[in-house]
């Protein structure tokens, strides 16, 4: 089982100076890519701890994605991620029974993050899997009231108003926005965003490192030359038919690794996909004559 | 926590002769209206079991939801409720990551329901809440071959073209089709449906009957005017926000039986909501005088 | 260009006693069907004109579609329909700007009513189309004094809780509640739908006729296998893609007119649909021995 | 009847040197916010002609909006404009009946462009209002070909991925590509939008030259500044309920020149909305101490 990258730059507290040195390693683990919420209970913690484990020295944060449609679940994971030291949680909208506005939902998040007292609490937002569309600039105001661990959101979603809004208000707050739509990652890159957390990173992260940097001094004709192609491989796959199984097949033939097959209702990625997908792949040329 | 009433009448390999006796006292754990999904396994195999321990010589049939979004879990769930004496089984679609086609839909039930083999099969068709379009009528073909154990459908969707076509292939086989859009159960009817899963008849169960009634005749002008009566009060509720908790909370002012609060993301039904359902309800006068 | 086909039965005011003689023949012109909106003003008054005329002795109502986006053209095409004798007009919801609620919709229709203050007035909903979802039932509290005209609604939705609603409180004031979702036109008449406007009936009509006079005996399970085989074909064809140009072709070859080819942005049926959707229509075994 | 301001700046071929005076008065008339689709066709005809006349010396470009749900009215329309010397036209793809794909969105903005063949065409997408997503990087493929004056797209979508492929396949035929939300227009800049056109501009058009001024600095963190306050405004009507008509509303406690009521089905902003919106614009401070 595979996850999500995570790449913090920009004006978070954590950060050092100089972007190069910003964009860190981080891991989230079962999340929308590690199929998180297709595992049972035992598996989730068993898969939190390999990473915990396995991180130790060579990534400076694995953020454990809790969320689950069962509060009591969700609960278990978030006290199970505090005991192993995990750096962050994660929480998605339940979406079965889908709360009808901010004070739901925060009451909800509230029942998690205050299992792990100690542990920085984020918000996954992405209303096309769950239908929960509240305004995450609404949801932001009074939450640290609220949850004290509160420090972020991934944000996966294109509504930009919402996403610069947040900013706007929470600047001094230094929350993290970190963007999840990985191909219009430039976008929200020019309104403030600060950081990405994306499947695409598990396998053109140091392309998009590039894209950064192009950004970060700035070179904005460099930065739209990566963003345009990492948007012409997805584009093209997307046509194909493009979700986590097809995301699991990429990673395993740019790095090697196997990623094993997907679990069902997922089904393995066709082997026509594999093979187009990879000569699209193979058949760009990067600004850095990659 | 609560369950969905099961009324089965009509034309289904178990019912007795003449329709009166043919409303079999059935009850569904663990679906959307037992907030099944808001639980976490240990109190899943317990409500279950207590449901089979008490139903024991008052209800003809328990059937118990066993979906979930994991398939592991699903199916721990399935061996149990095989292994306590549940009269059936449903399972309702994957959404979070959703099956594209039939045959990843009938994989993943086919799953589930090999590891109760002796126990009846009913998929639960609730697209509005799951995404899940995949026509009824396509999965019934050649399902027998794939889960020998399929017995019927829960149809909450307002498709009727899809159920009558499901009704019109399949009469020889005898599937269930139990009709959950309780609004309309007198248009499915008509159709064919030979029964109806919904949280209405938990206090309006006894006017259901009559429409029921009615409907066998045939008398069509009685058993309108019961559904009219019974959409009237849905009709009032919707607009005042109707979901879980405030049916929980119309059970108990009904029944005077305490639902206890619904678990968060739903919140309890408000006092006000409480006092216009029930004025409302108390103001219809129905066609046998109550 | 064509139209679609009215029946009317049941309870309207209009209706002589007997079912069978209540089958009246009546037009529609200028709908979805006859592609009333891709024409401009002129040719839609021109094929009104047509209509009345050649209708004259052969129709026992034609009703004139002048629904438009446009206000003033929409009252233009009200005026023309009662200078020329429509026995009716109808008016779409507008769709680009989309009234907000009930009064704004009334307001829009009000305004079209009154340029033709003789002529019975029919409200045509088709959210599926349009997009707006405002509820029937509350469209029509209190609608005759803003619209004195108010004959009826063409009711395109498979929301039969509103549907029922909309009987269930104006049965005095006898409106005409024509139901135009062909495929499960026997679960409106089981609520008292009172009518049916539809596409298919244009070349499904006599199998229709015999539907109705099943249900008014009644006998339920000889209509049913009447809505089972309608049902049949238009599912086999809805699943080759199925639109007012493939109505045409149908219309084509059962009547042997031809209809003539659809305006863009509609394109013609594909040859191979032809021959599978007359192949499908040629295979199915009526009840009547047909 | 009021209009969209254009502003066209960056790569366009009719580009001056230089972001300032790049900034050229450009009018569309008879779009969405000018309620051209609830206009009849004389009234289209004369708003096109006065805006022509008027704009004779003082505009650099007015583009009139042909678009219609009938084919042959949109041709007539495309026709006038062409005869009163118009320097462009824009087509809005048809929403009642919808194209089903490229070729057919194709073929029958091809009909409207070959009536006005010496005139730049705009193809104006709005998925959200018409439903039509048909991806725009999709549809340029190959367009000159069928649209020997095809120019550009009013882009109203946050898809920035199509968008992106639009920029990146199209660069070298240099469409323009005036992106149309208003809200997130930084986003757009940012992966190389050659425009705008948007019902903002009409009252915040200073401030947003001013962000292209930034942006083209290149100063990120002021032009980001500019998008927060424009954005922190349309956040705040759009929860009070924010169309046409309280555009129109705006517009007139802004400019002081009264541009009248809208048309049915829209309504006049109410004289809360107008309080509110002015109070909230006065409240803002801007980078330029405005």
């Amino acid at each position: 089982m595979s996850k999500s990258s995570v790449l913090i730059f920009g004006k978070t507290n954590a950060c050092r100076p100089g972007l190069s040195k910003c964009v860190r390693c981080v891991e989230t683990v079962n999340g929308t890519t590690g199929e998180g919420l297709s595992l049972n209970i035992q598996e989730r913690k068993q898969l939190a701890e390999e990473w915990i484990h396995q991180g130790k020295d060579k990534l400076d944060h694995v953020i454990i994605h809790v969320g689950a449609l069962s509060l009591p679940e969700s609960q278990e994971l978030a006290r199970h991620a505090a005991a192993i030291g995990a750096s962050g949680i994660a929480v998605i909208a339940p979406f079965f029974f889908r709360p009808a506005n901010k004070d739901e939902l925060t009451a909800f998040l509230q029942k998690i993050a205050s299992e792990a007292p100690e542990v920085p609490f984020y918000y996954y937002h992405i209303p096309s899997l769950t239908g929960v569309k509240i305004r995450v600039e609404e949801l932001l105001d009074g939450i640290k009231e609220q949850i004290p661990t509160f420090q972020g959101v991934k944000f996966s979603d294109t509504d930009l108003l919402d996403l610069a809004q947040c900013i706007n208000k929470n600047e001094r707050e230094q929350f993290a926005f970190l963007y999840g739509v990985d191909e219009q990652l430039l976008s929200a890159l020019a309104i403030g965003a600060n950081g990405a957390v994306g499947s695409t990173y598990n396998y053109l992260g140091r392309k998009t490192n590039l894209m950064l940097q192009a950004f970060a001094k700035p070179d904005l004709a460099l930065a739209r030359k990566y963003q345009f192609l990492t948007g012409e491989f997805l584009n093209f796959v997307i046509k194909l038919g493009f979700g986590v199984a097809q995301t699991k097949a990429v990673m395993t033939f740019v790095s090697g690794i196997p990623m094993g097959p997907p679990r069902l209702p997922l089904v393995d990625a066709s082997e026509e996909f594999i093979i187009k997908a990879k000569a699209k792949l193979d058949s760009i040329i990067w600004p850095d004559g990659d």
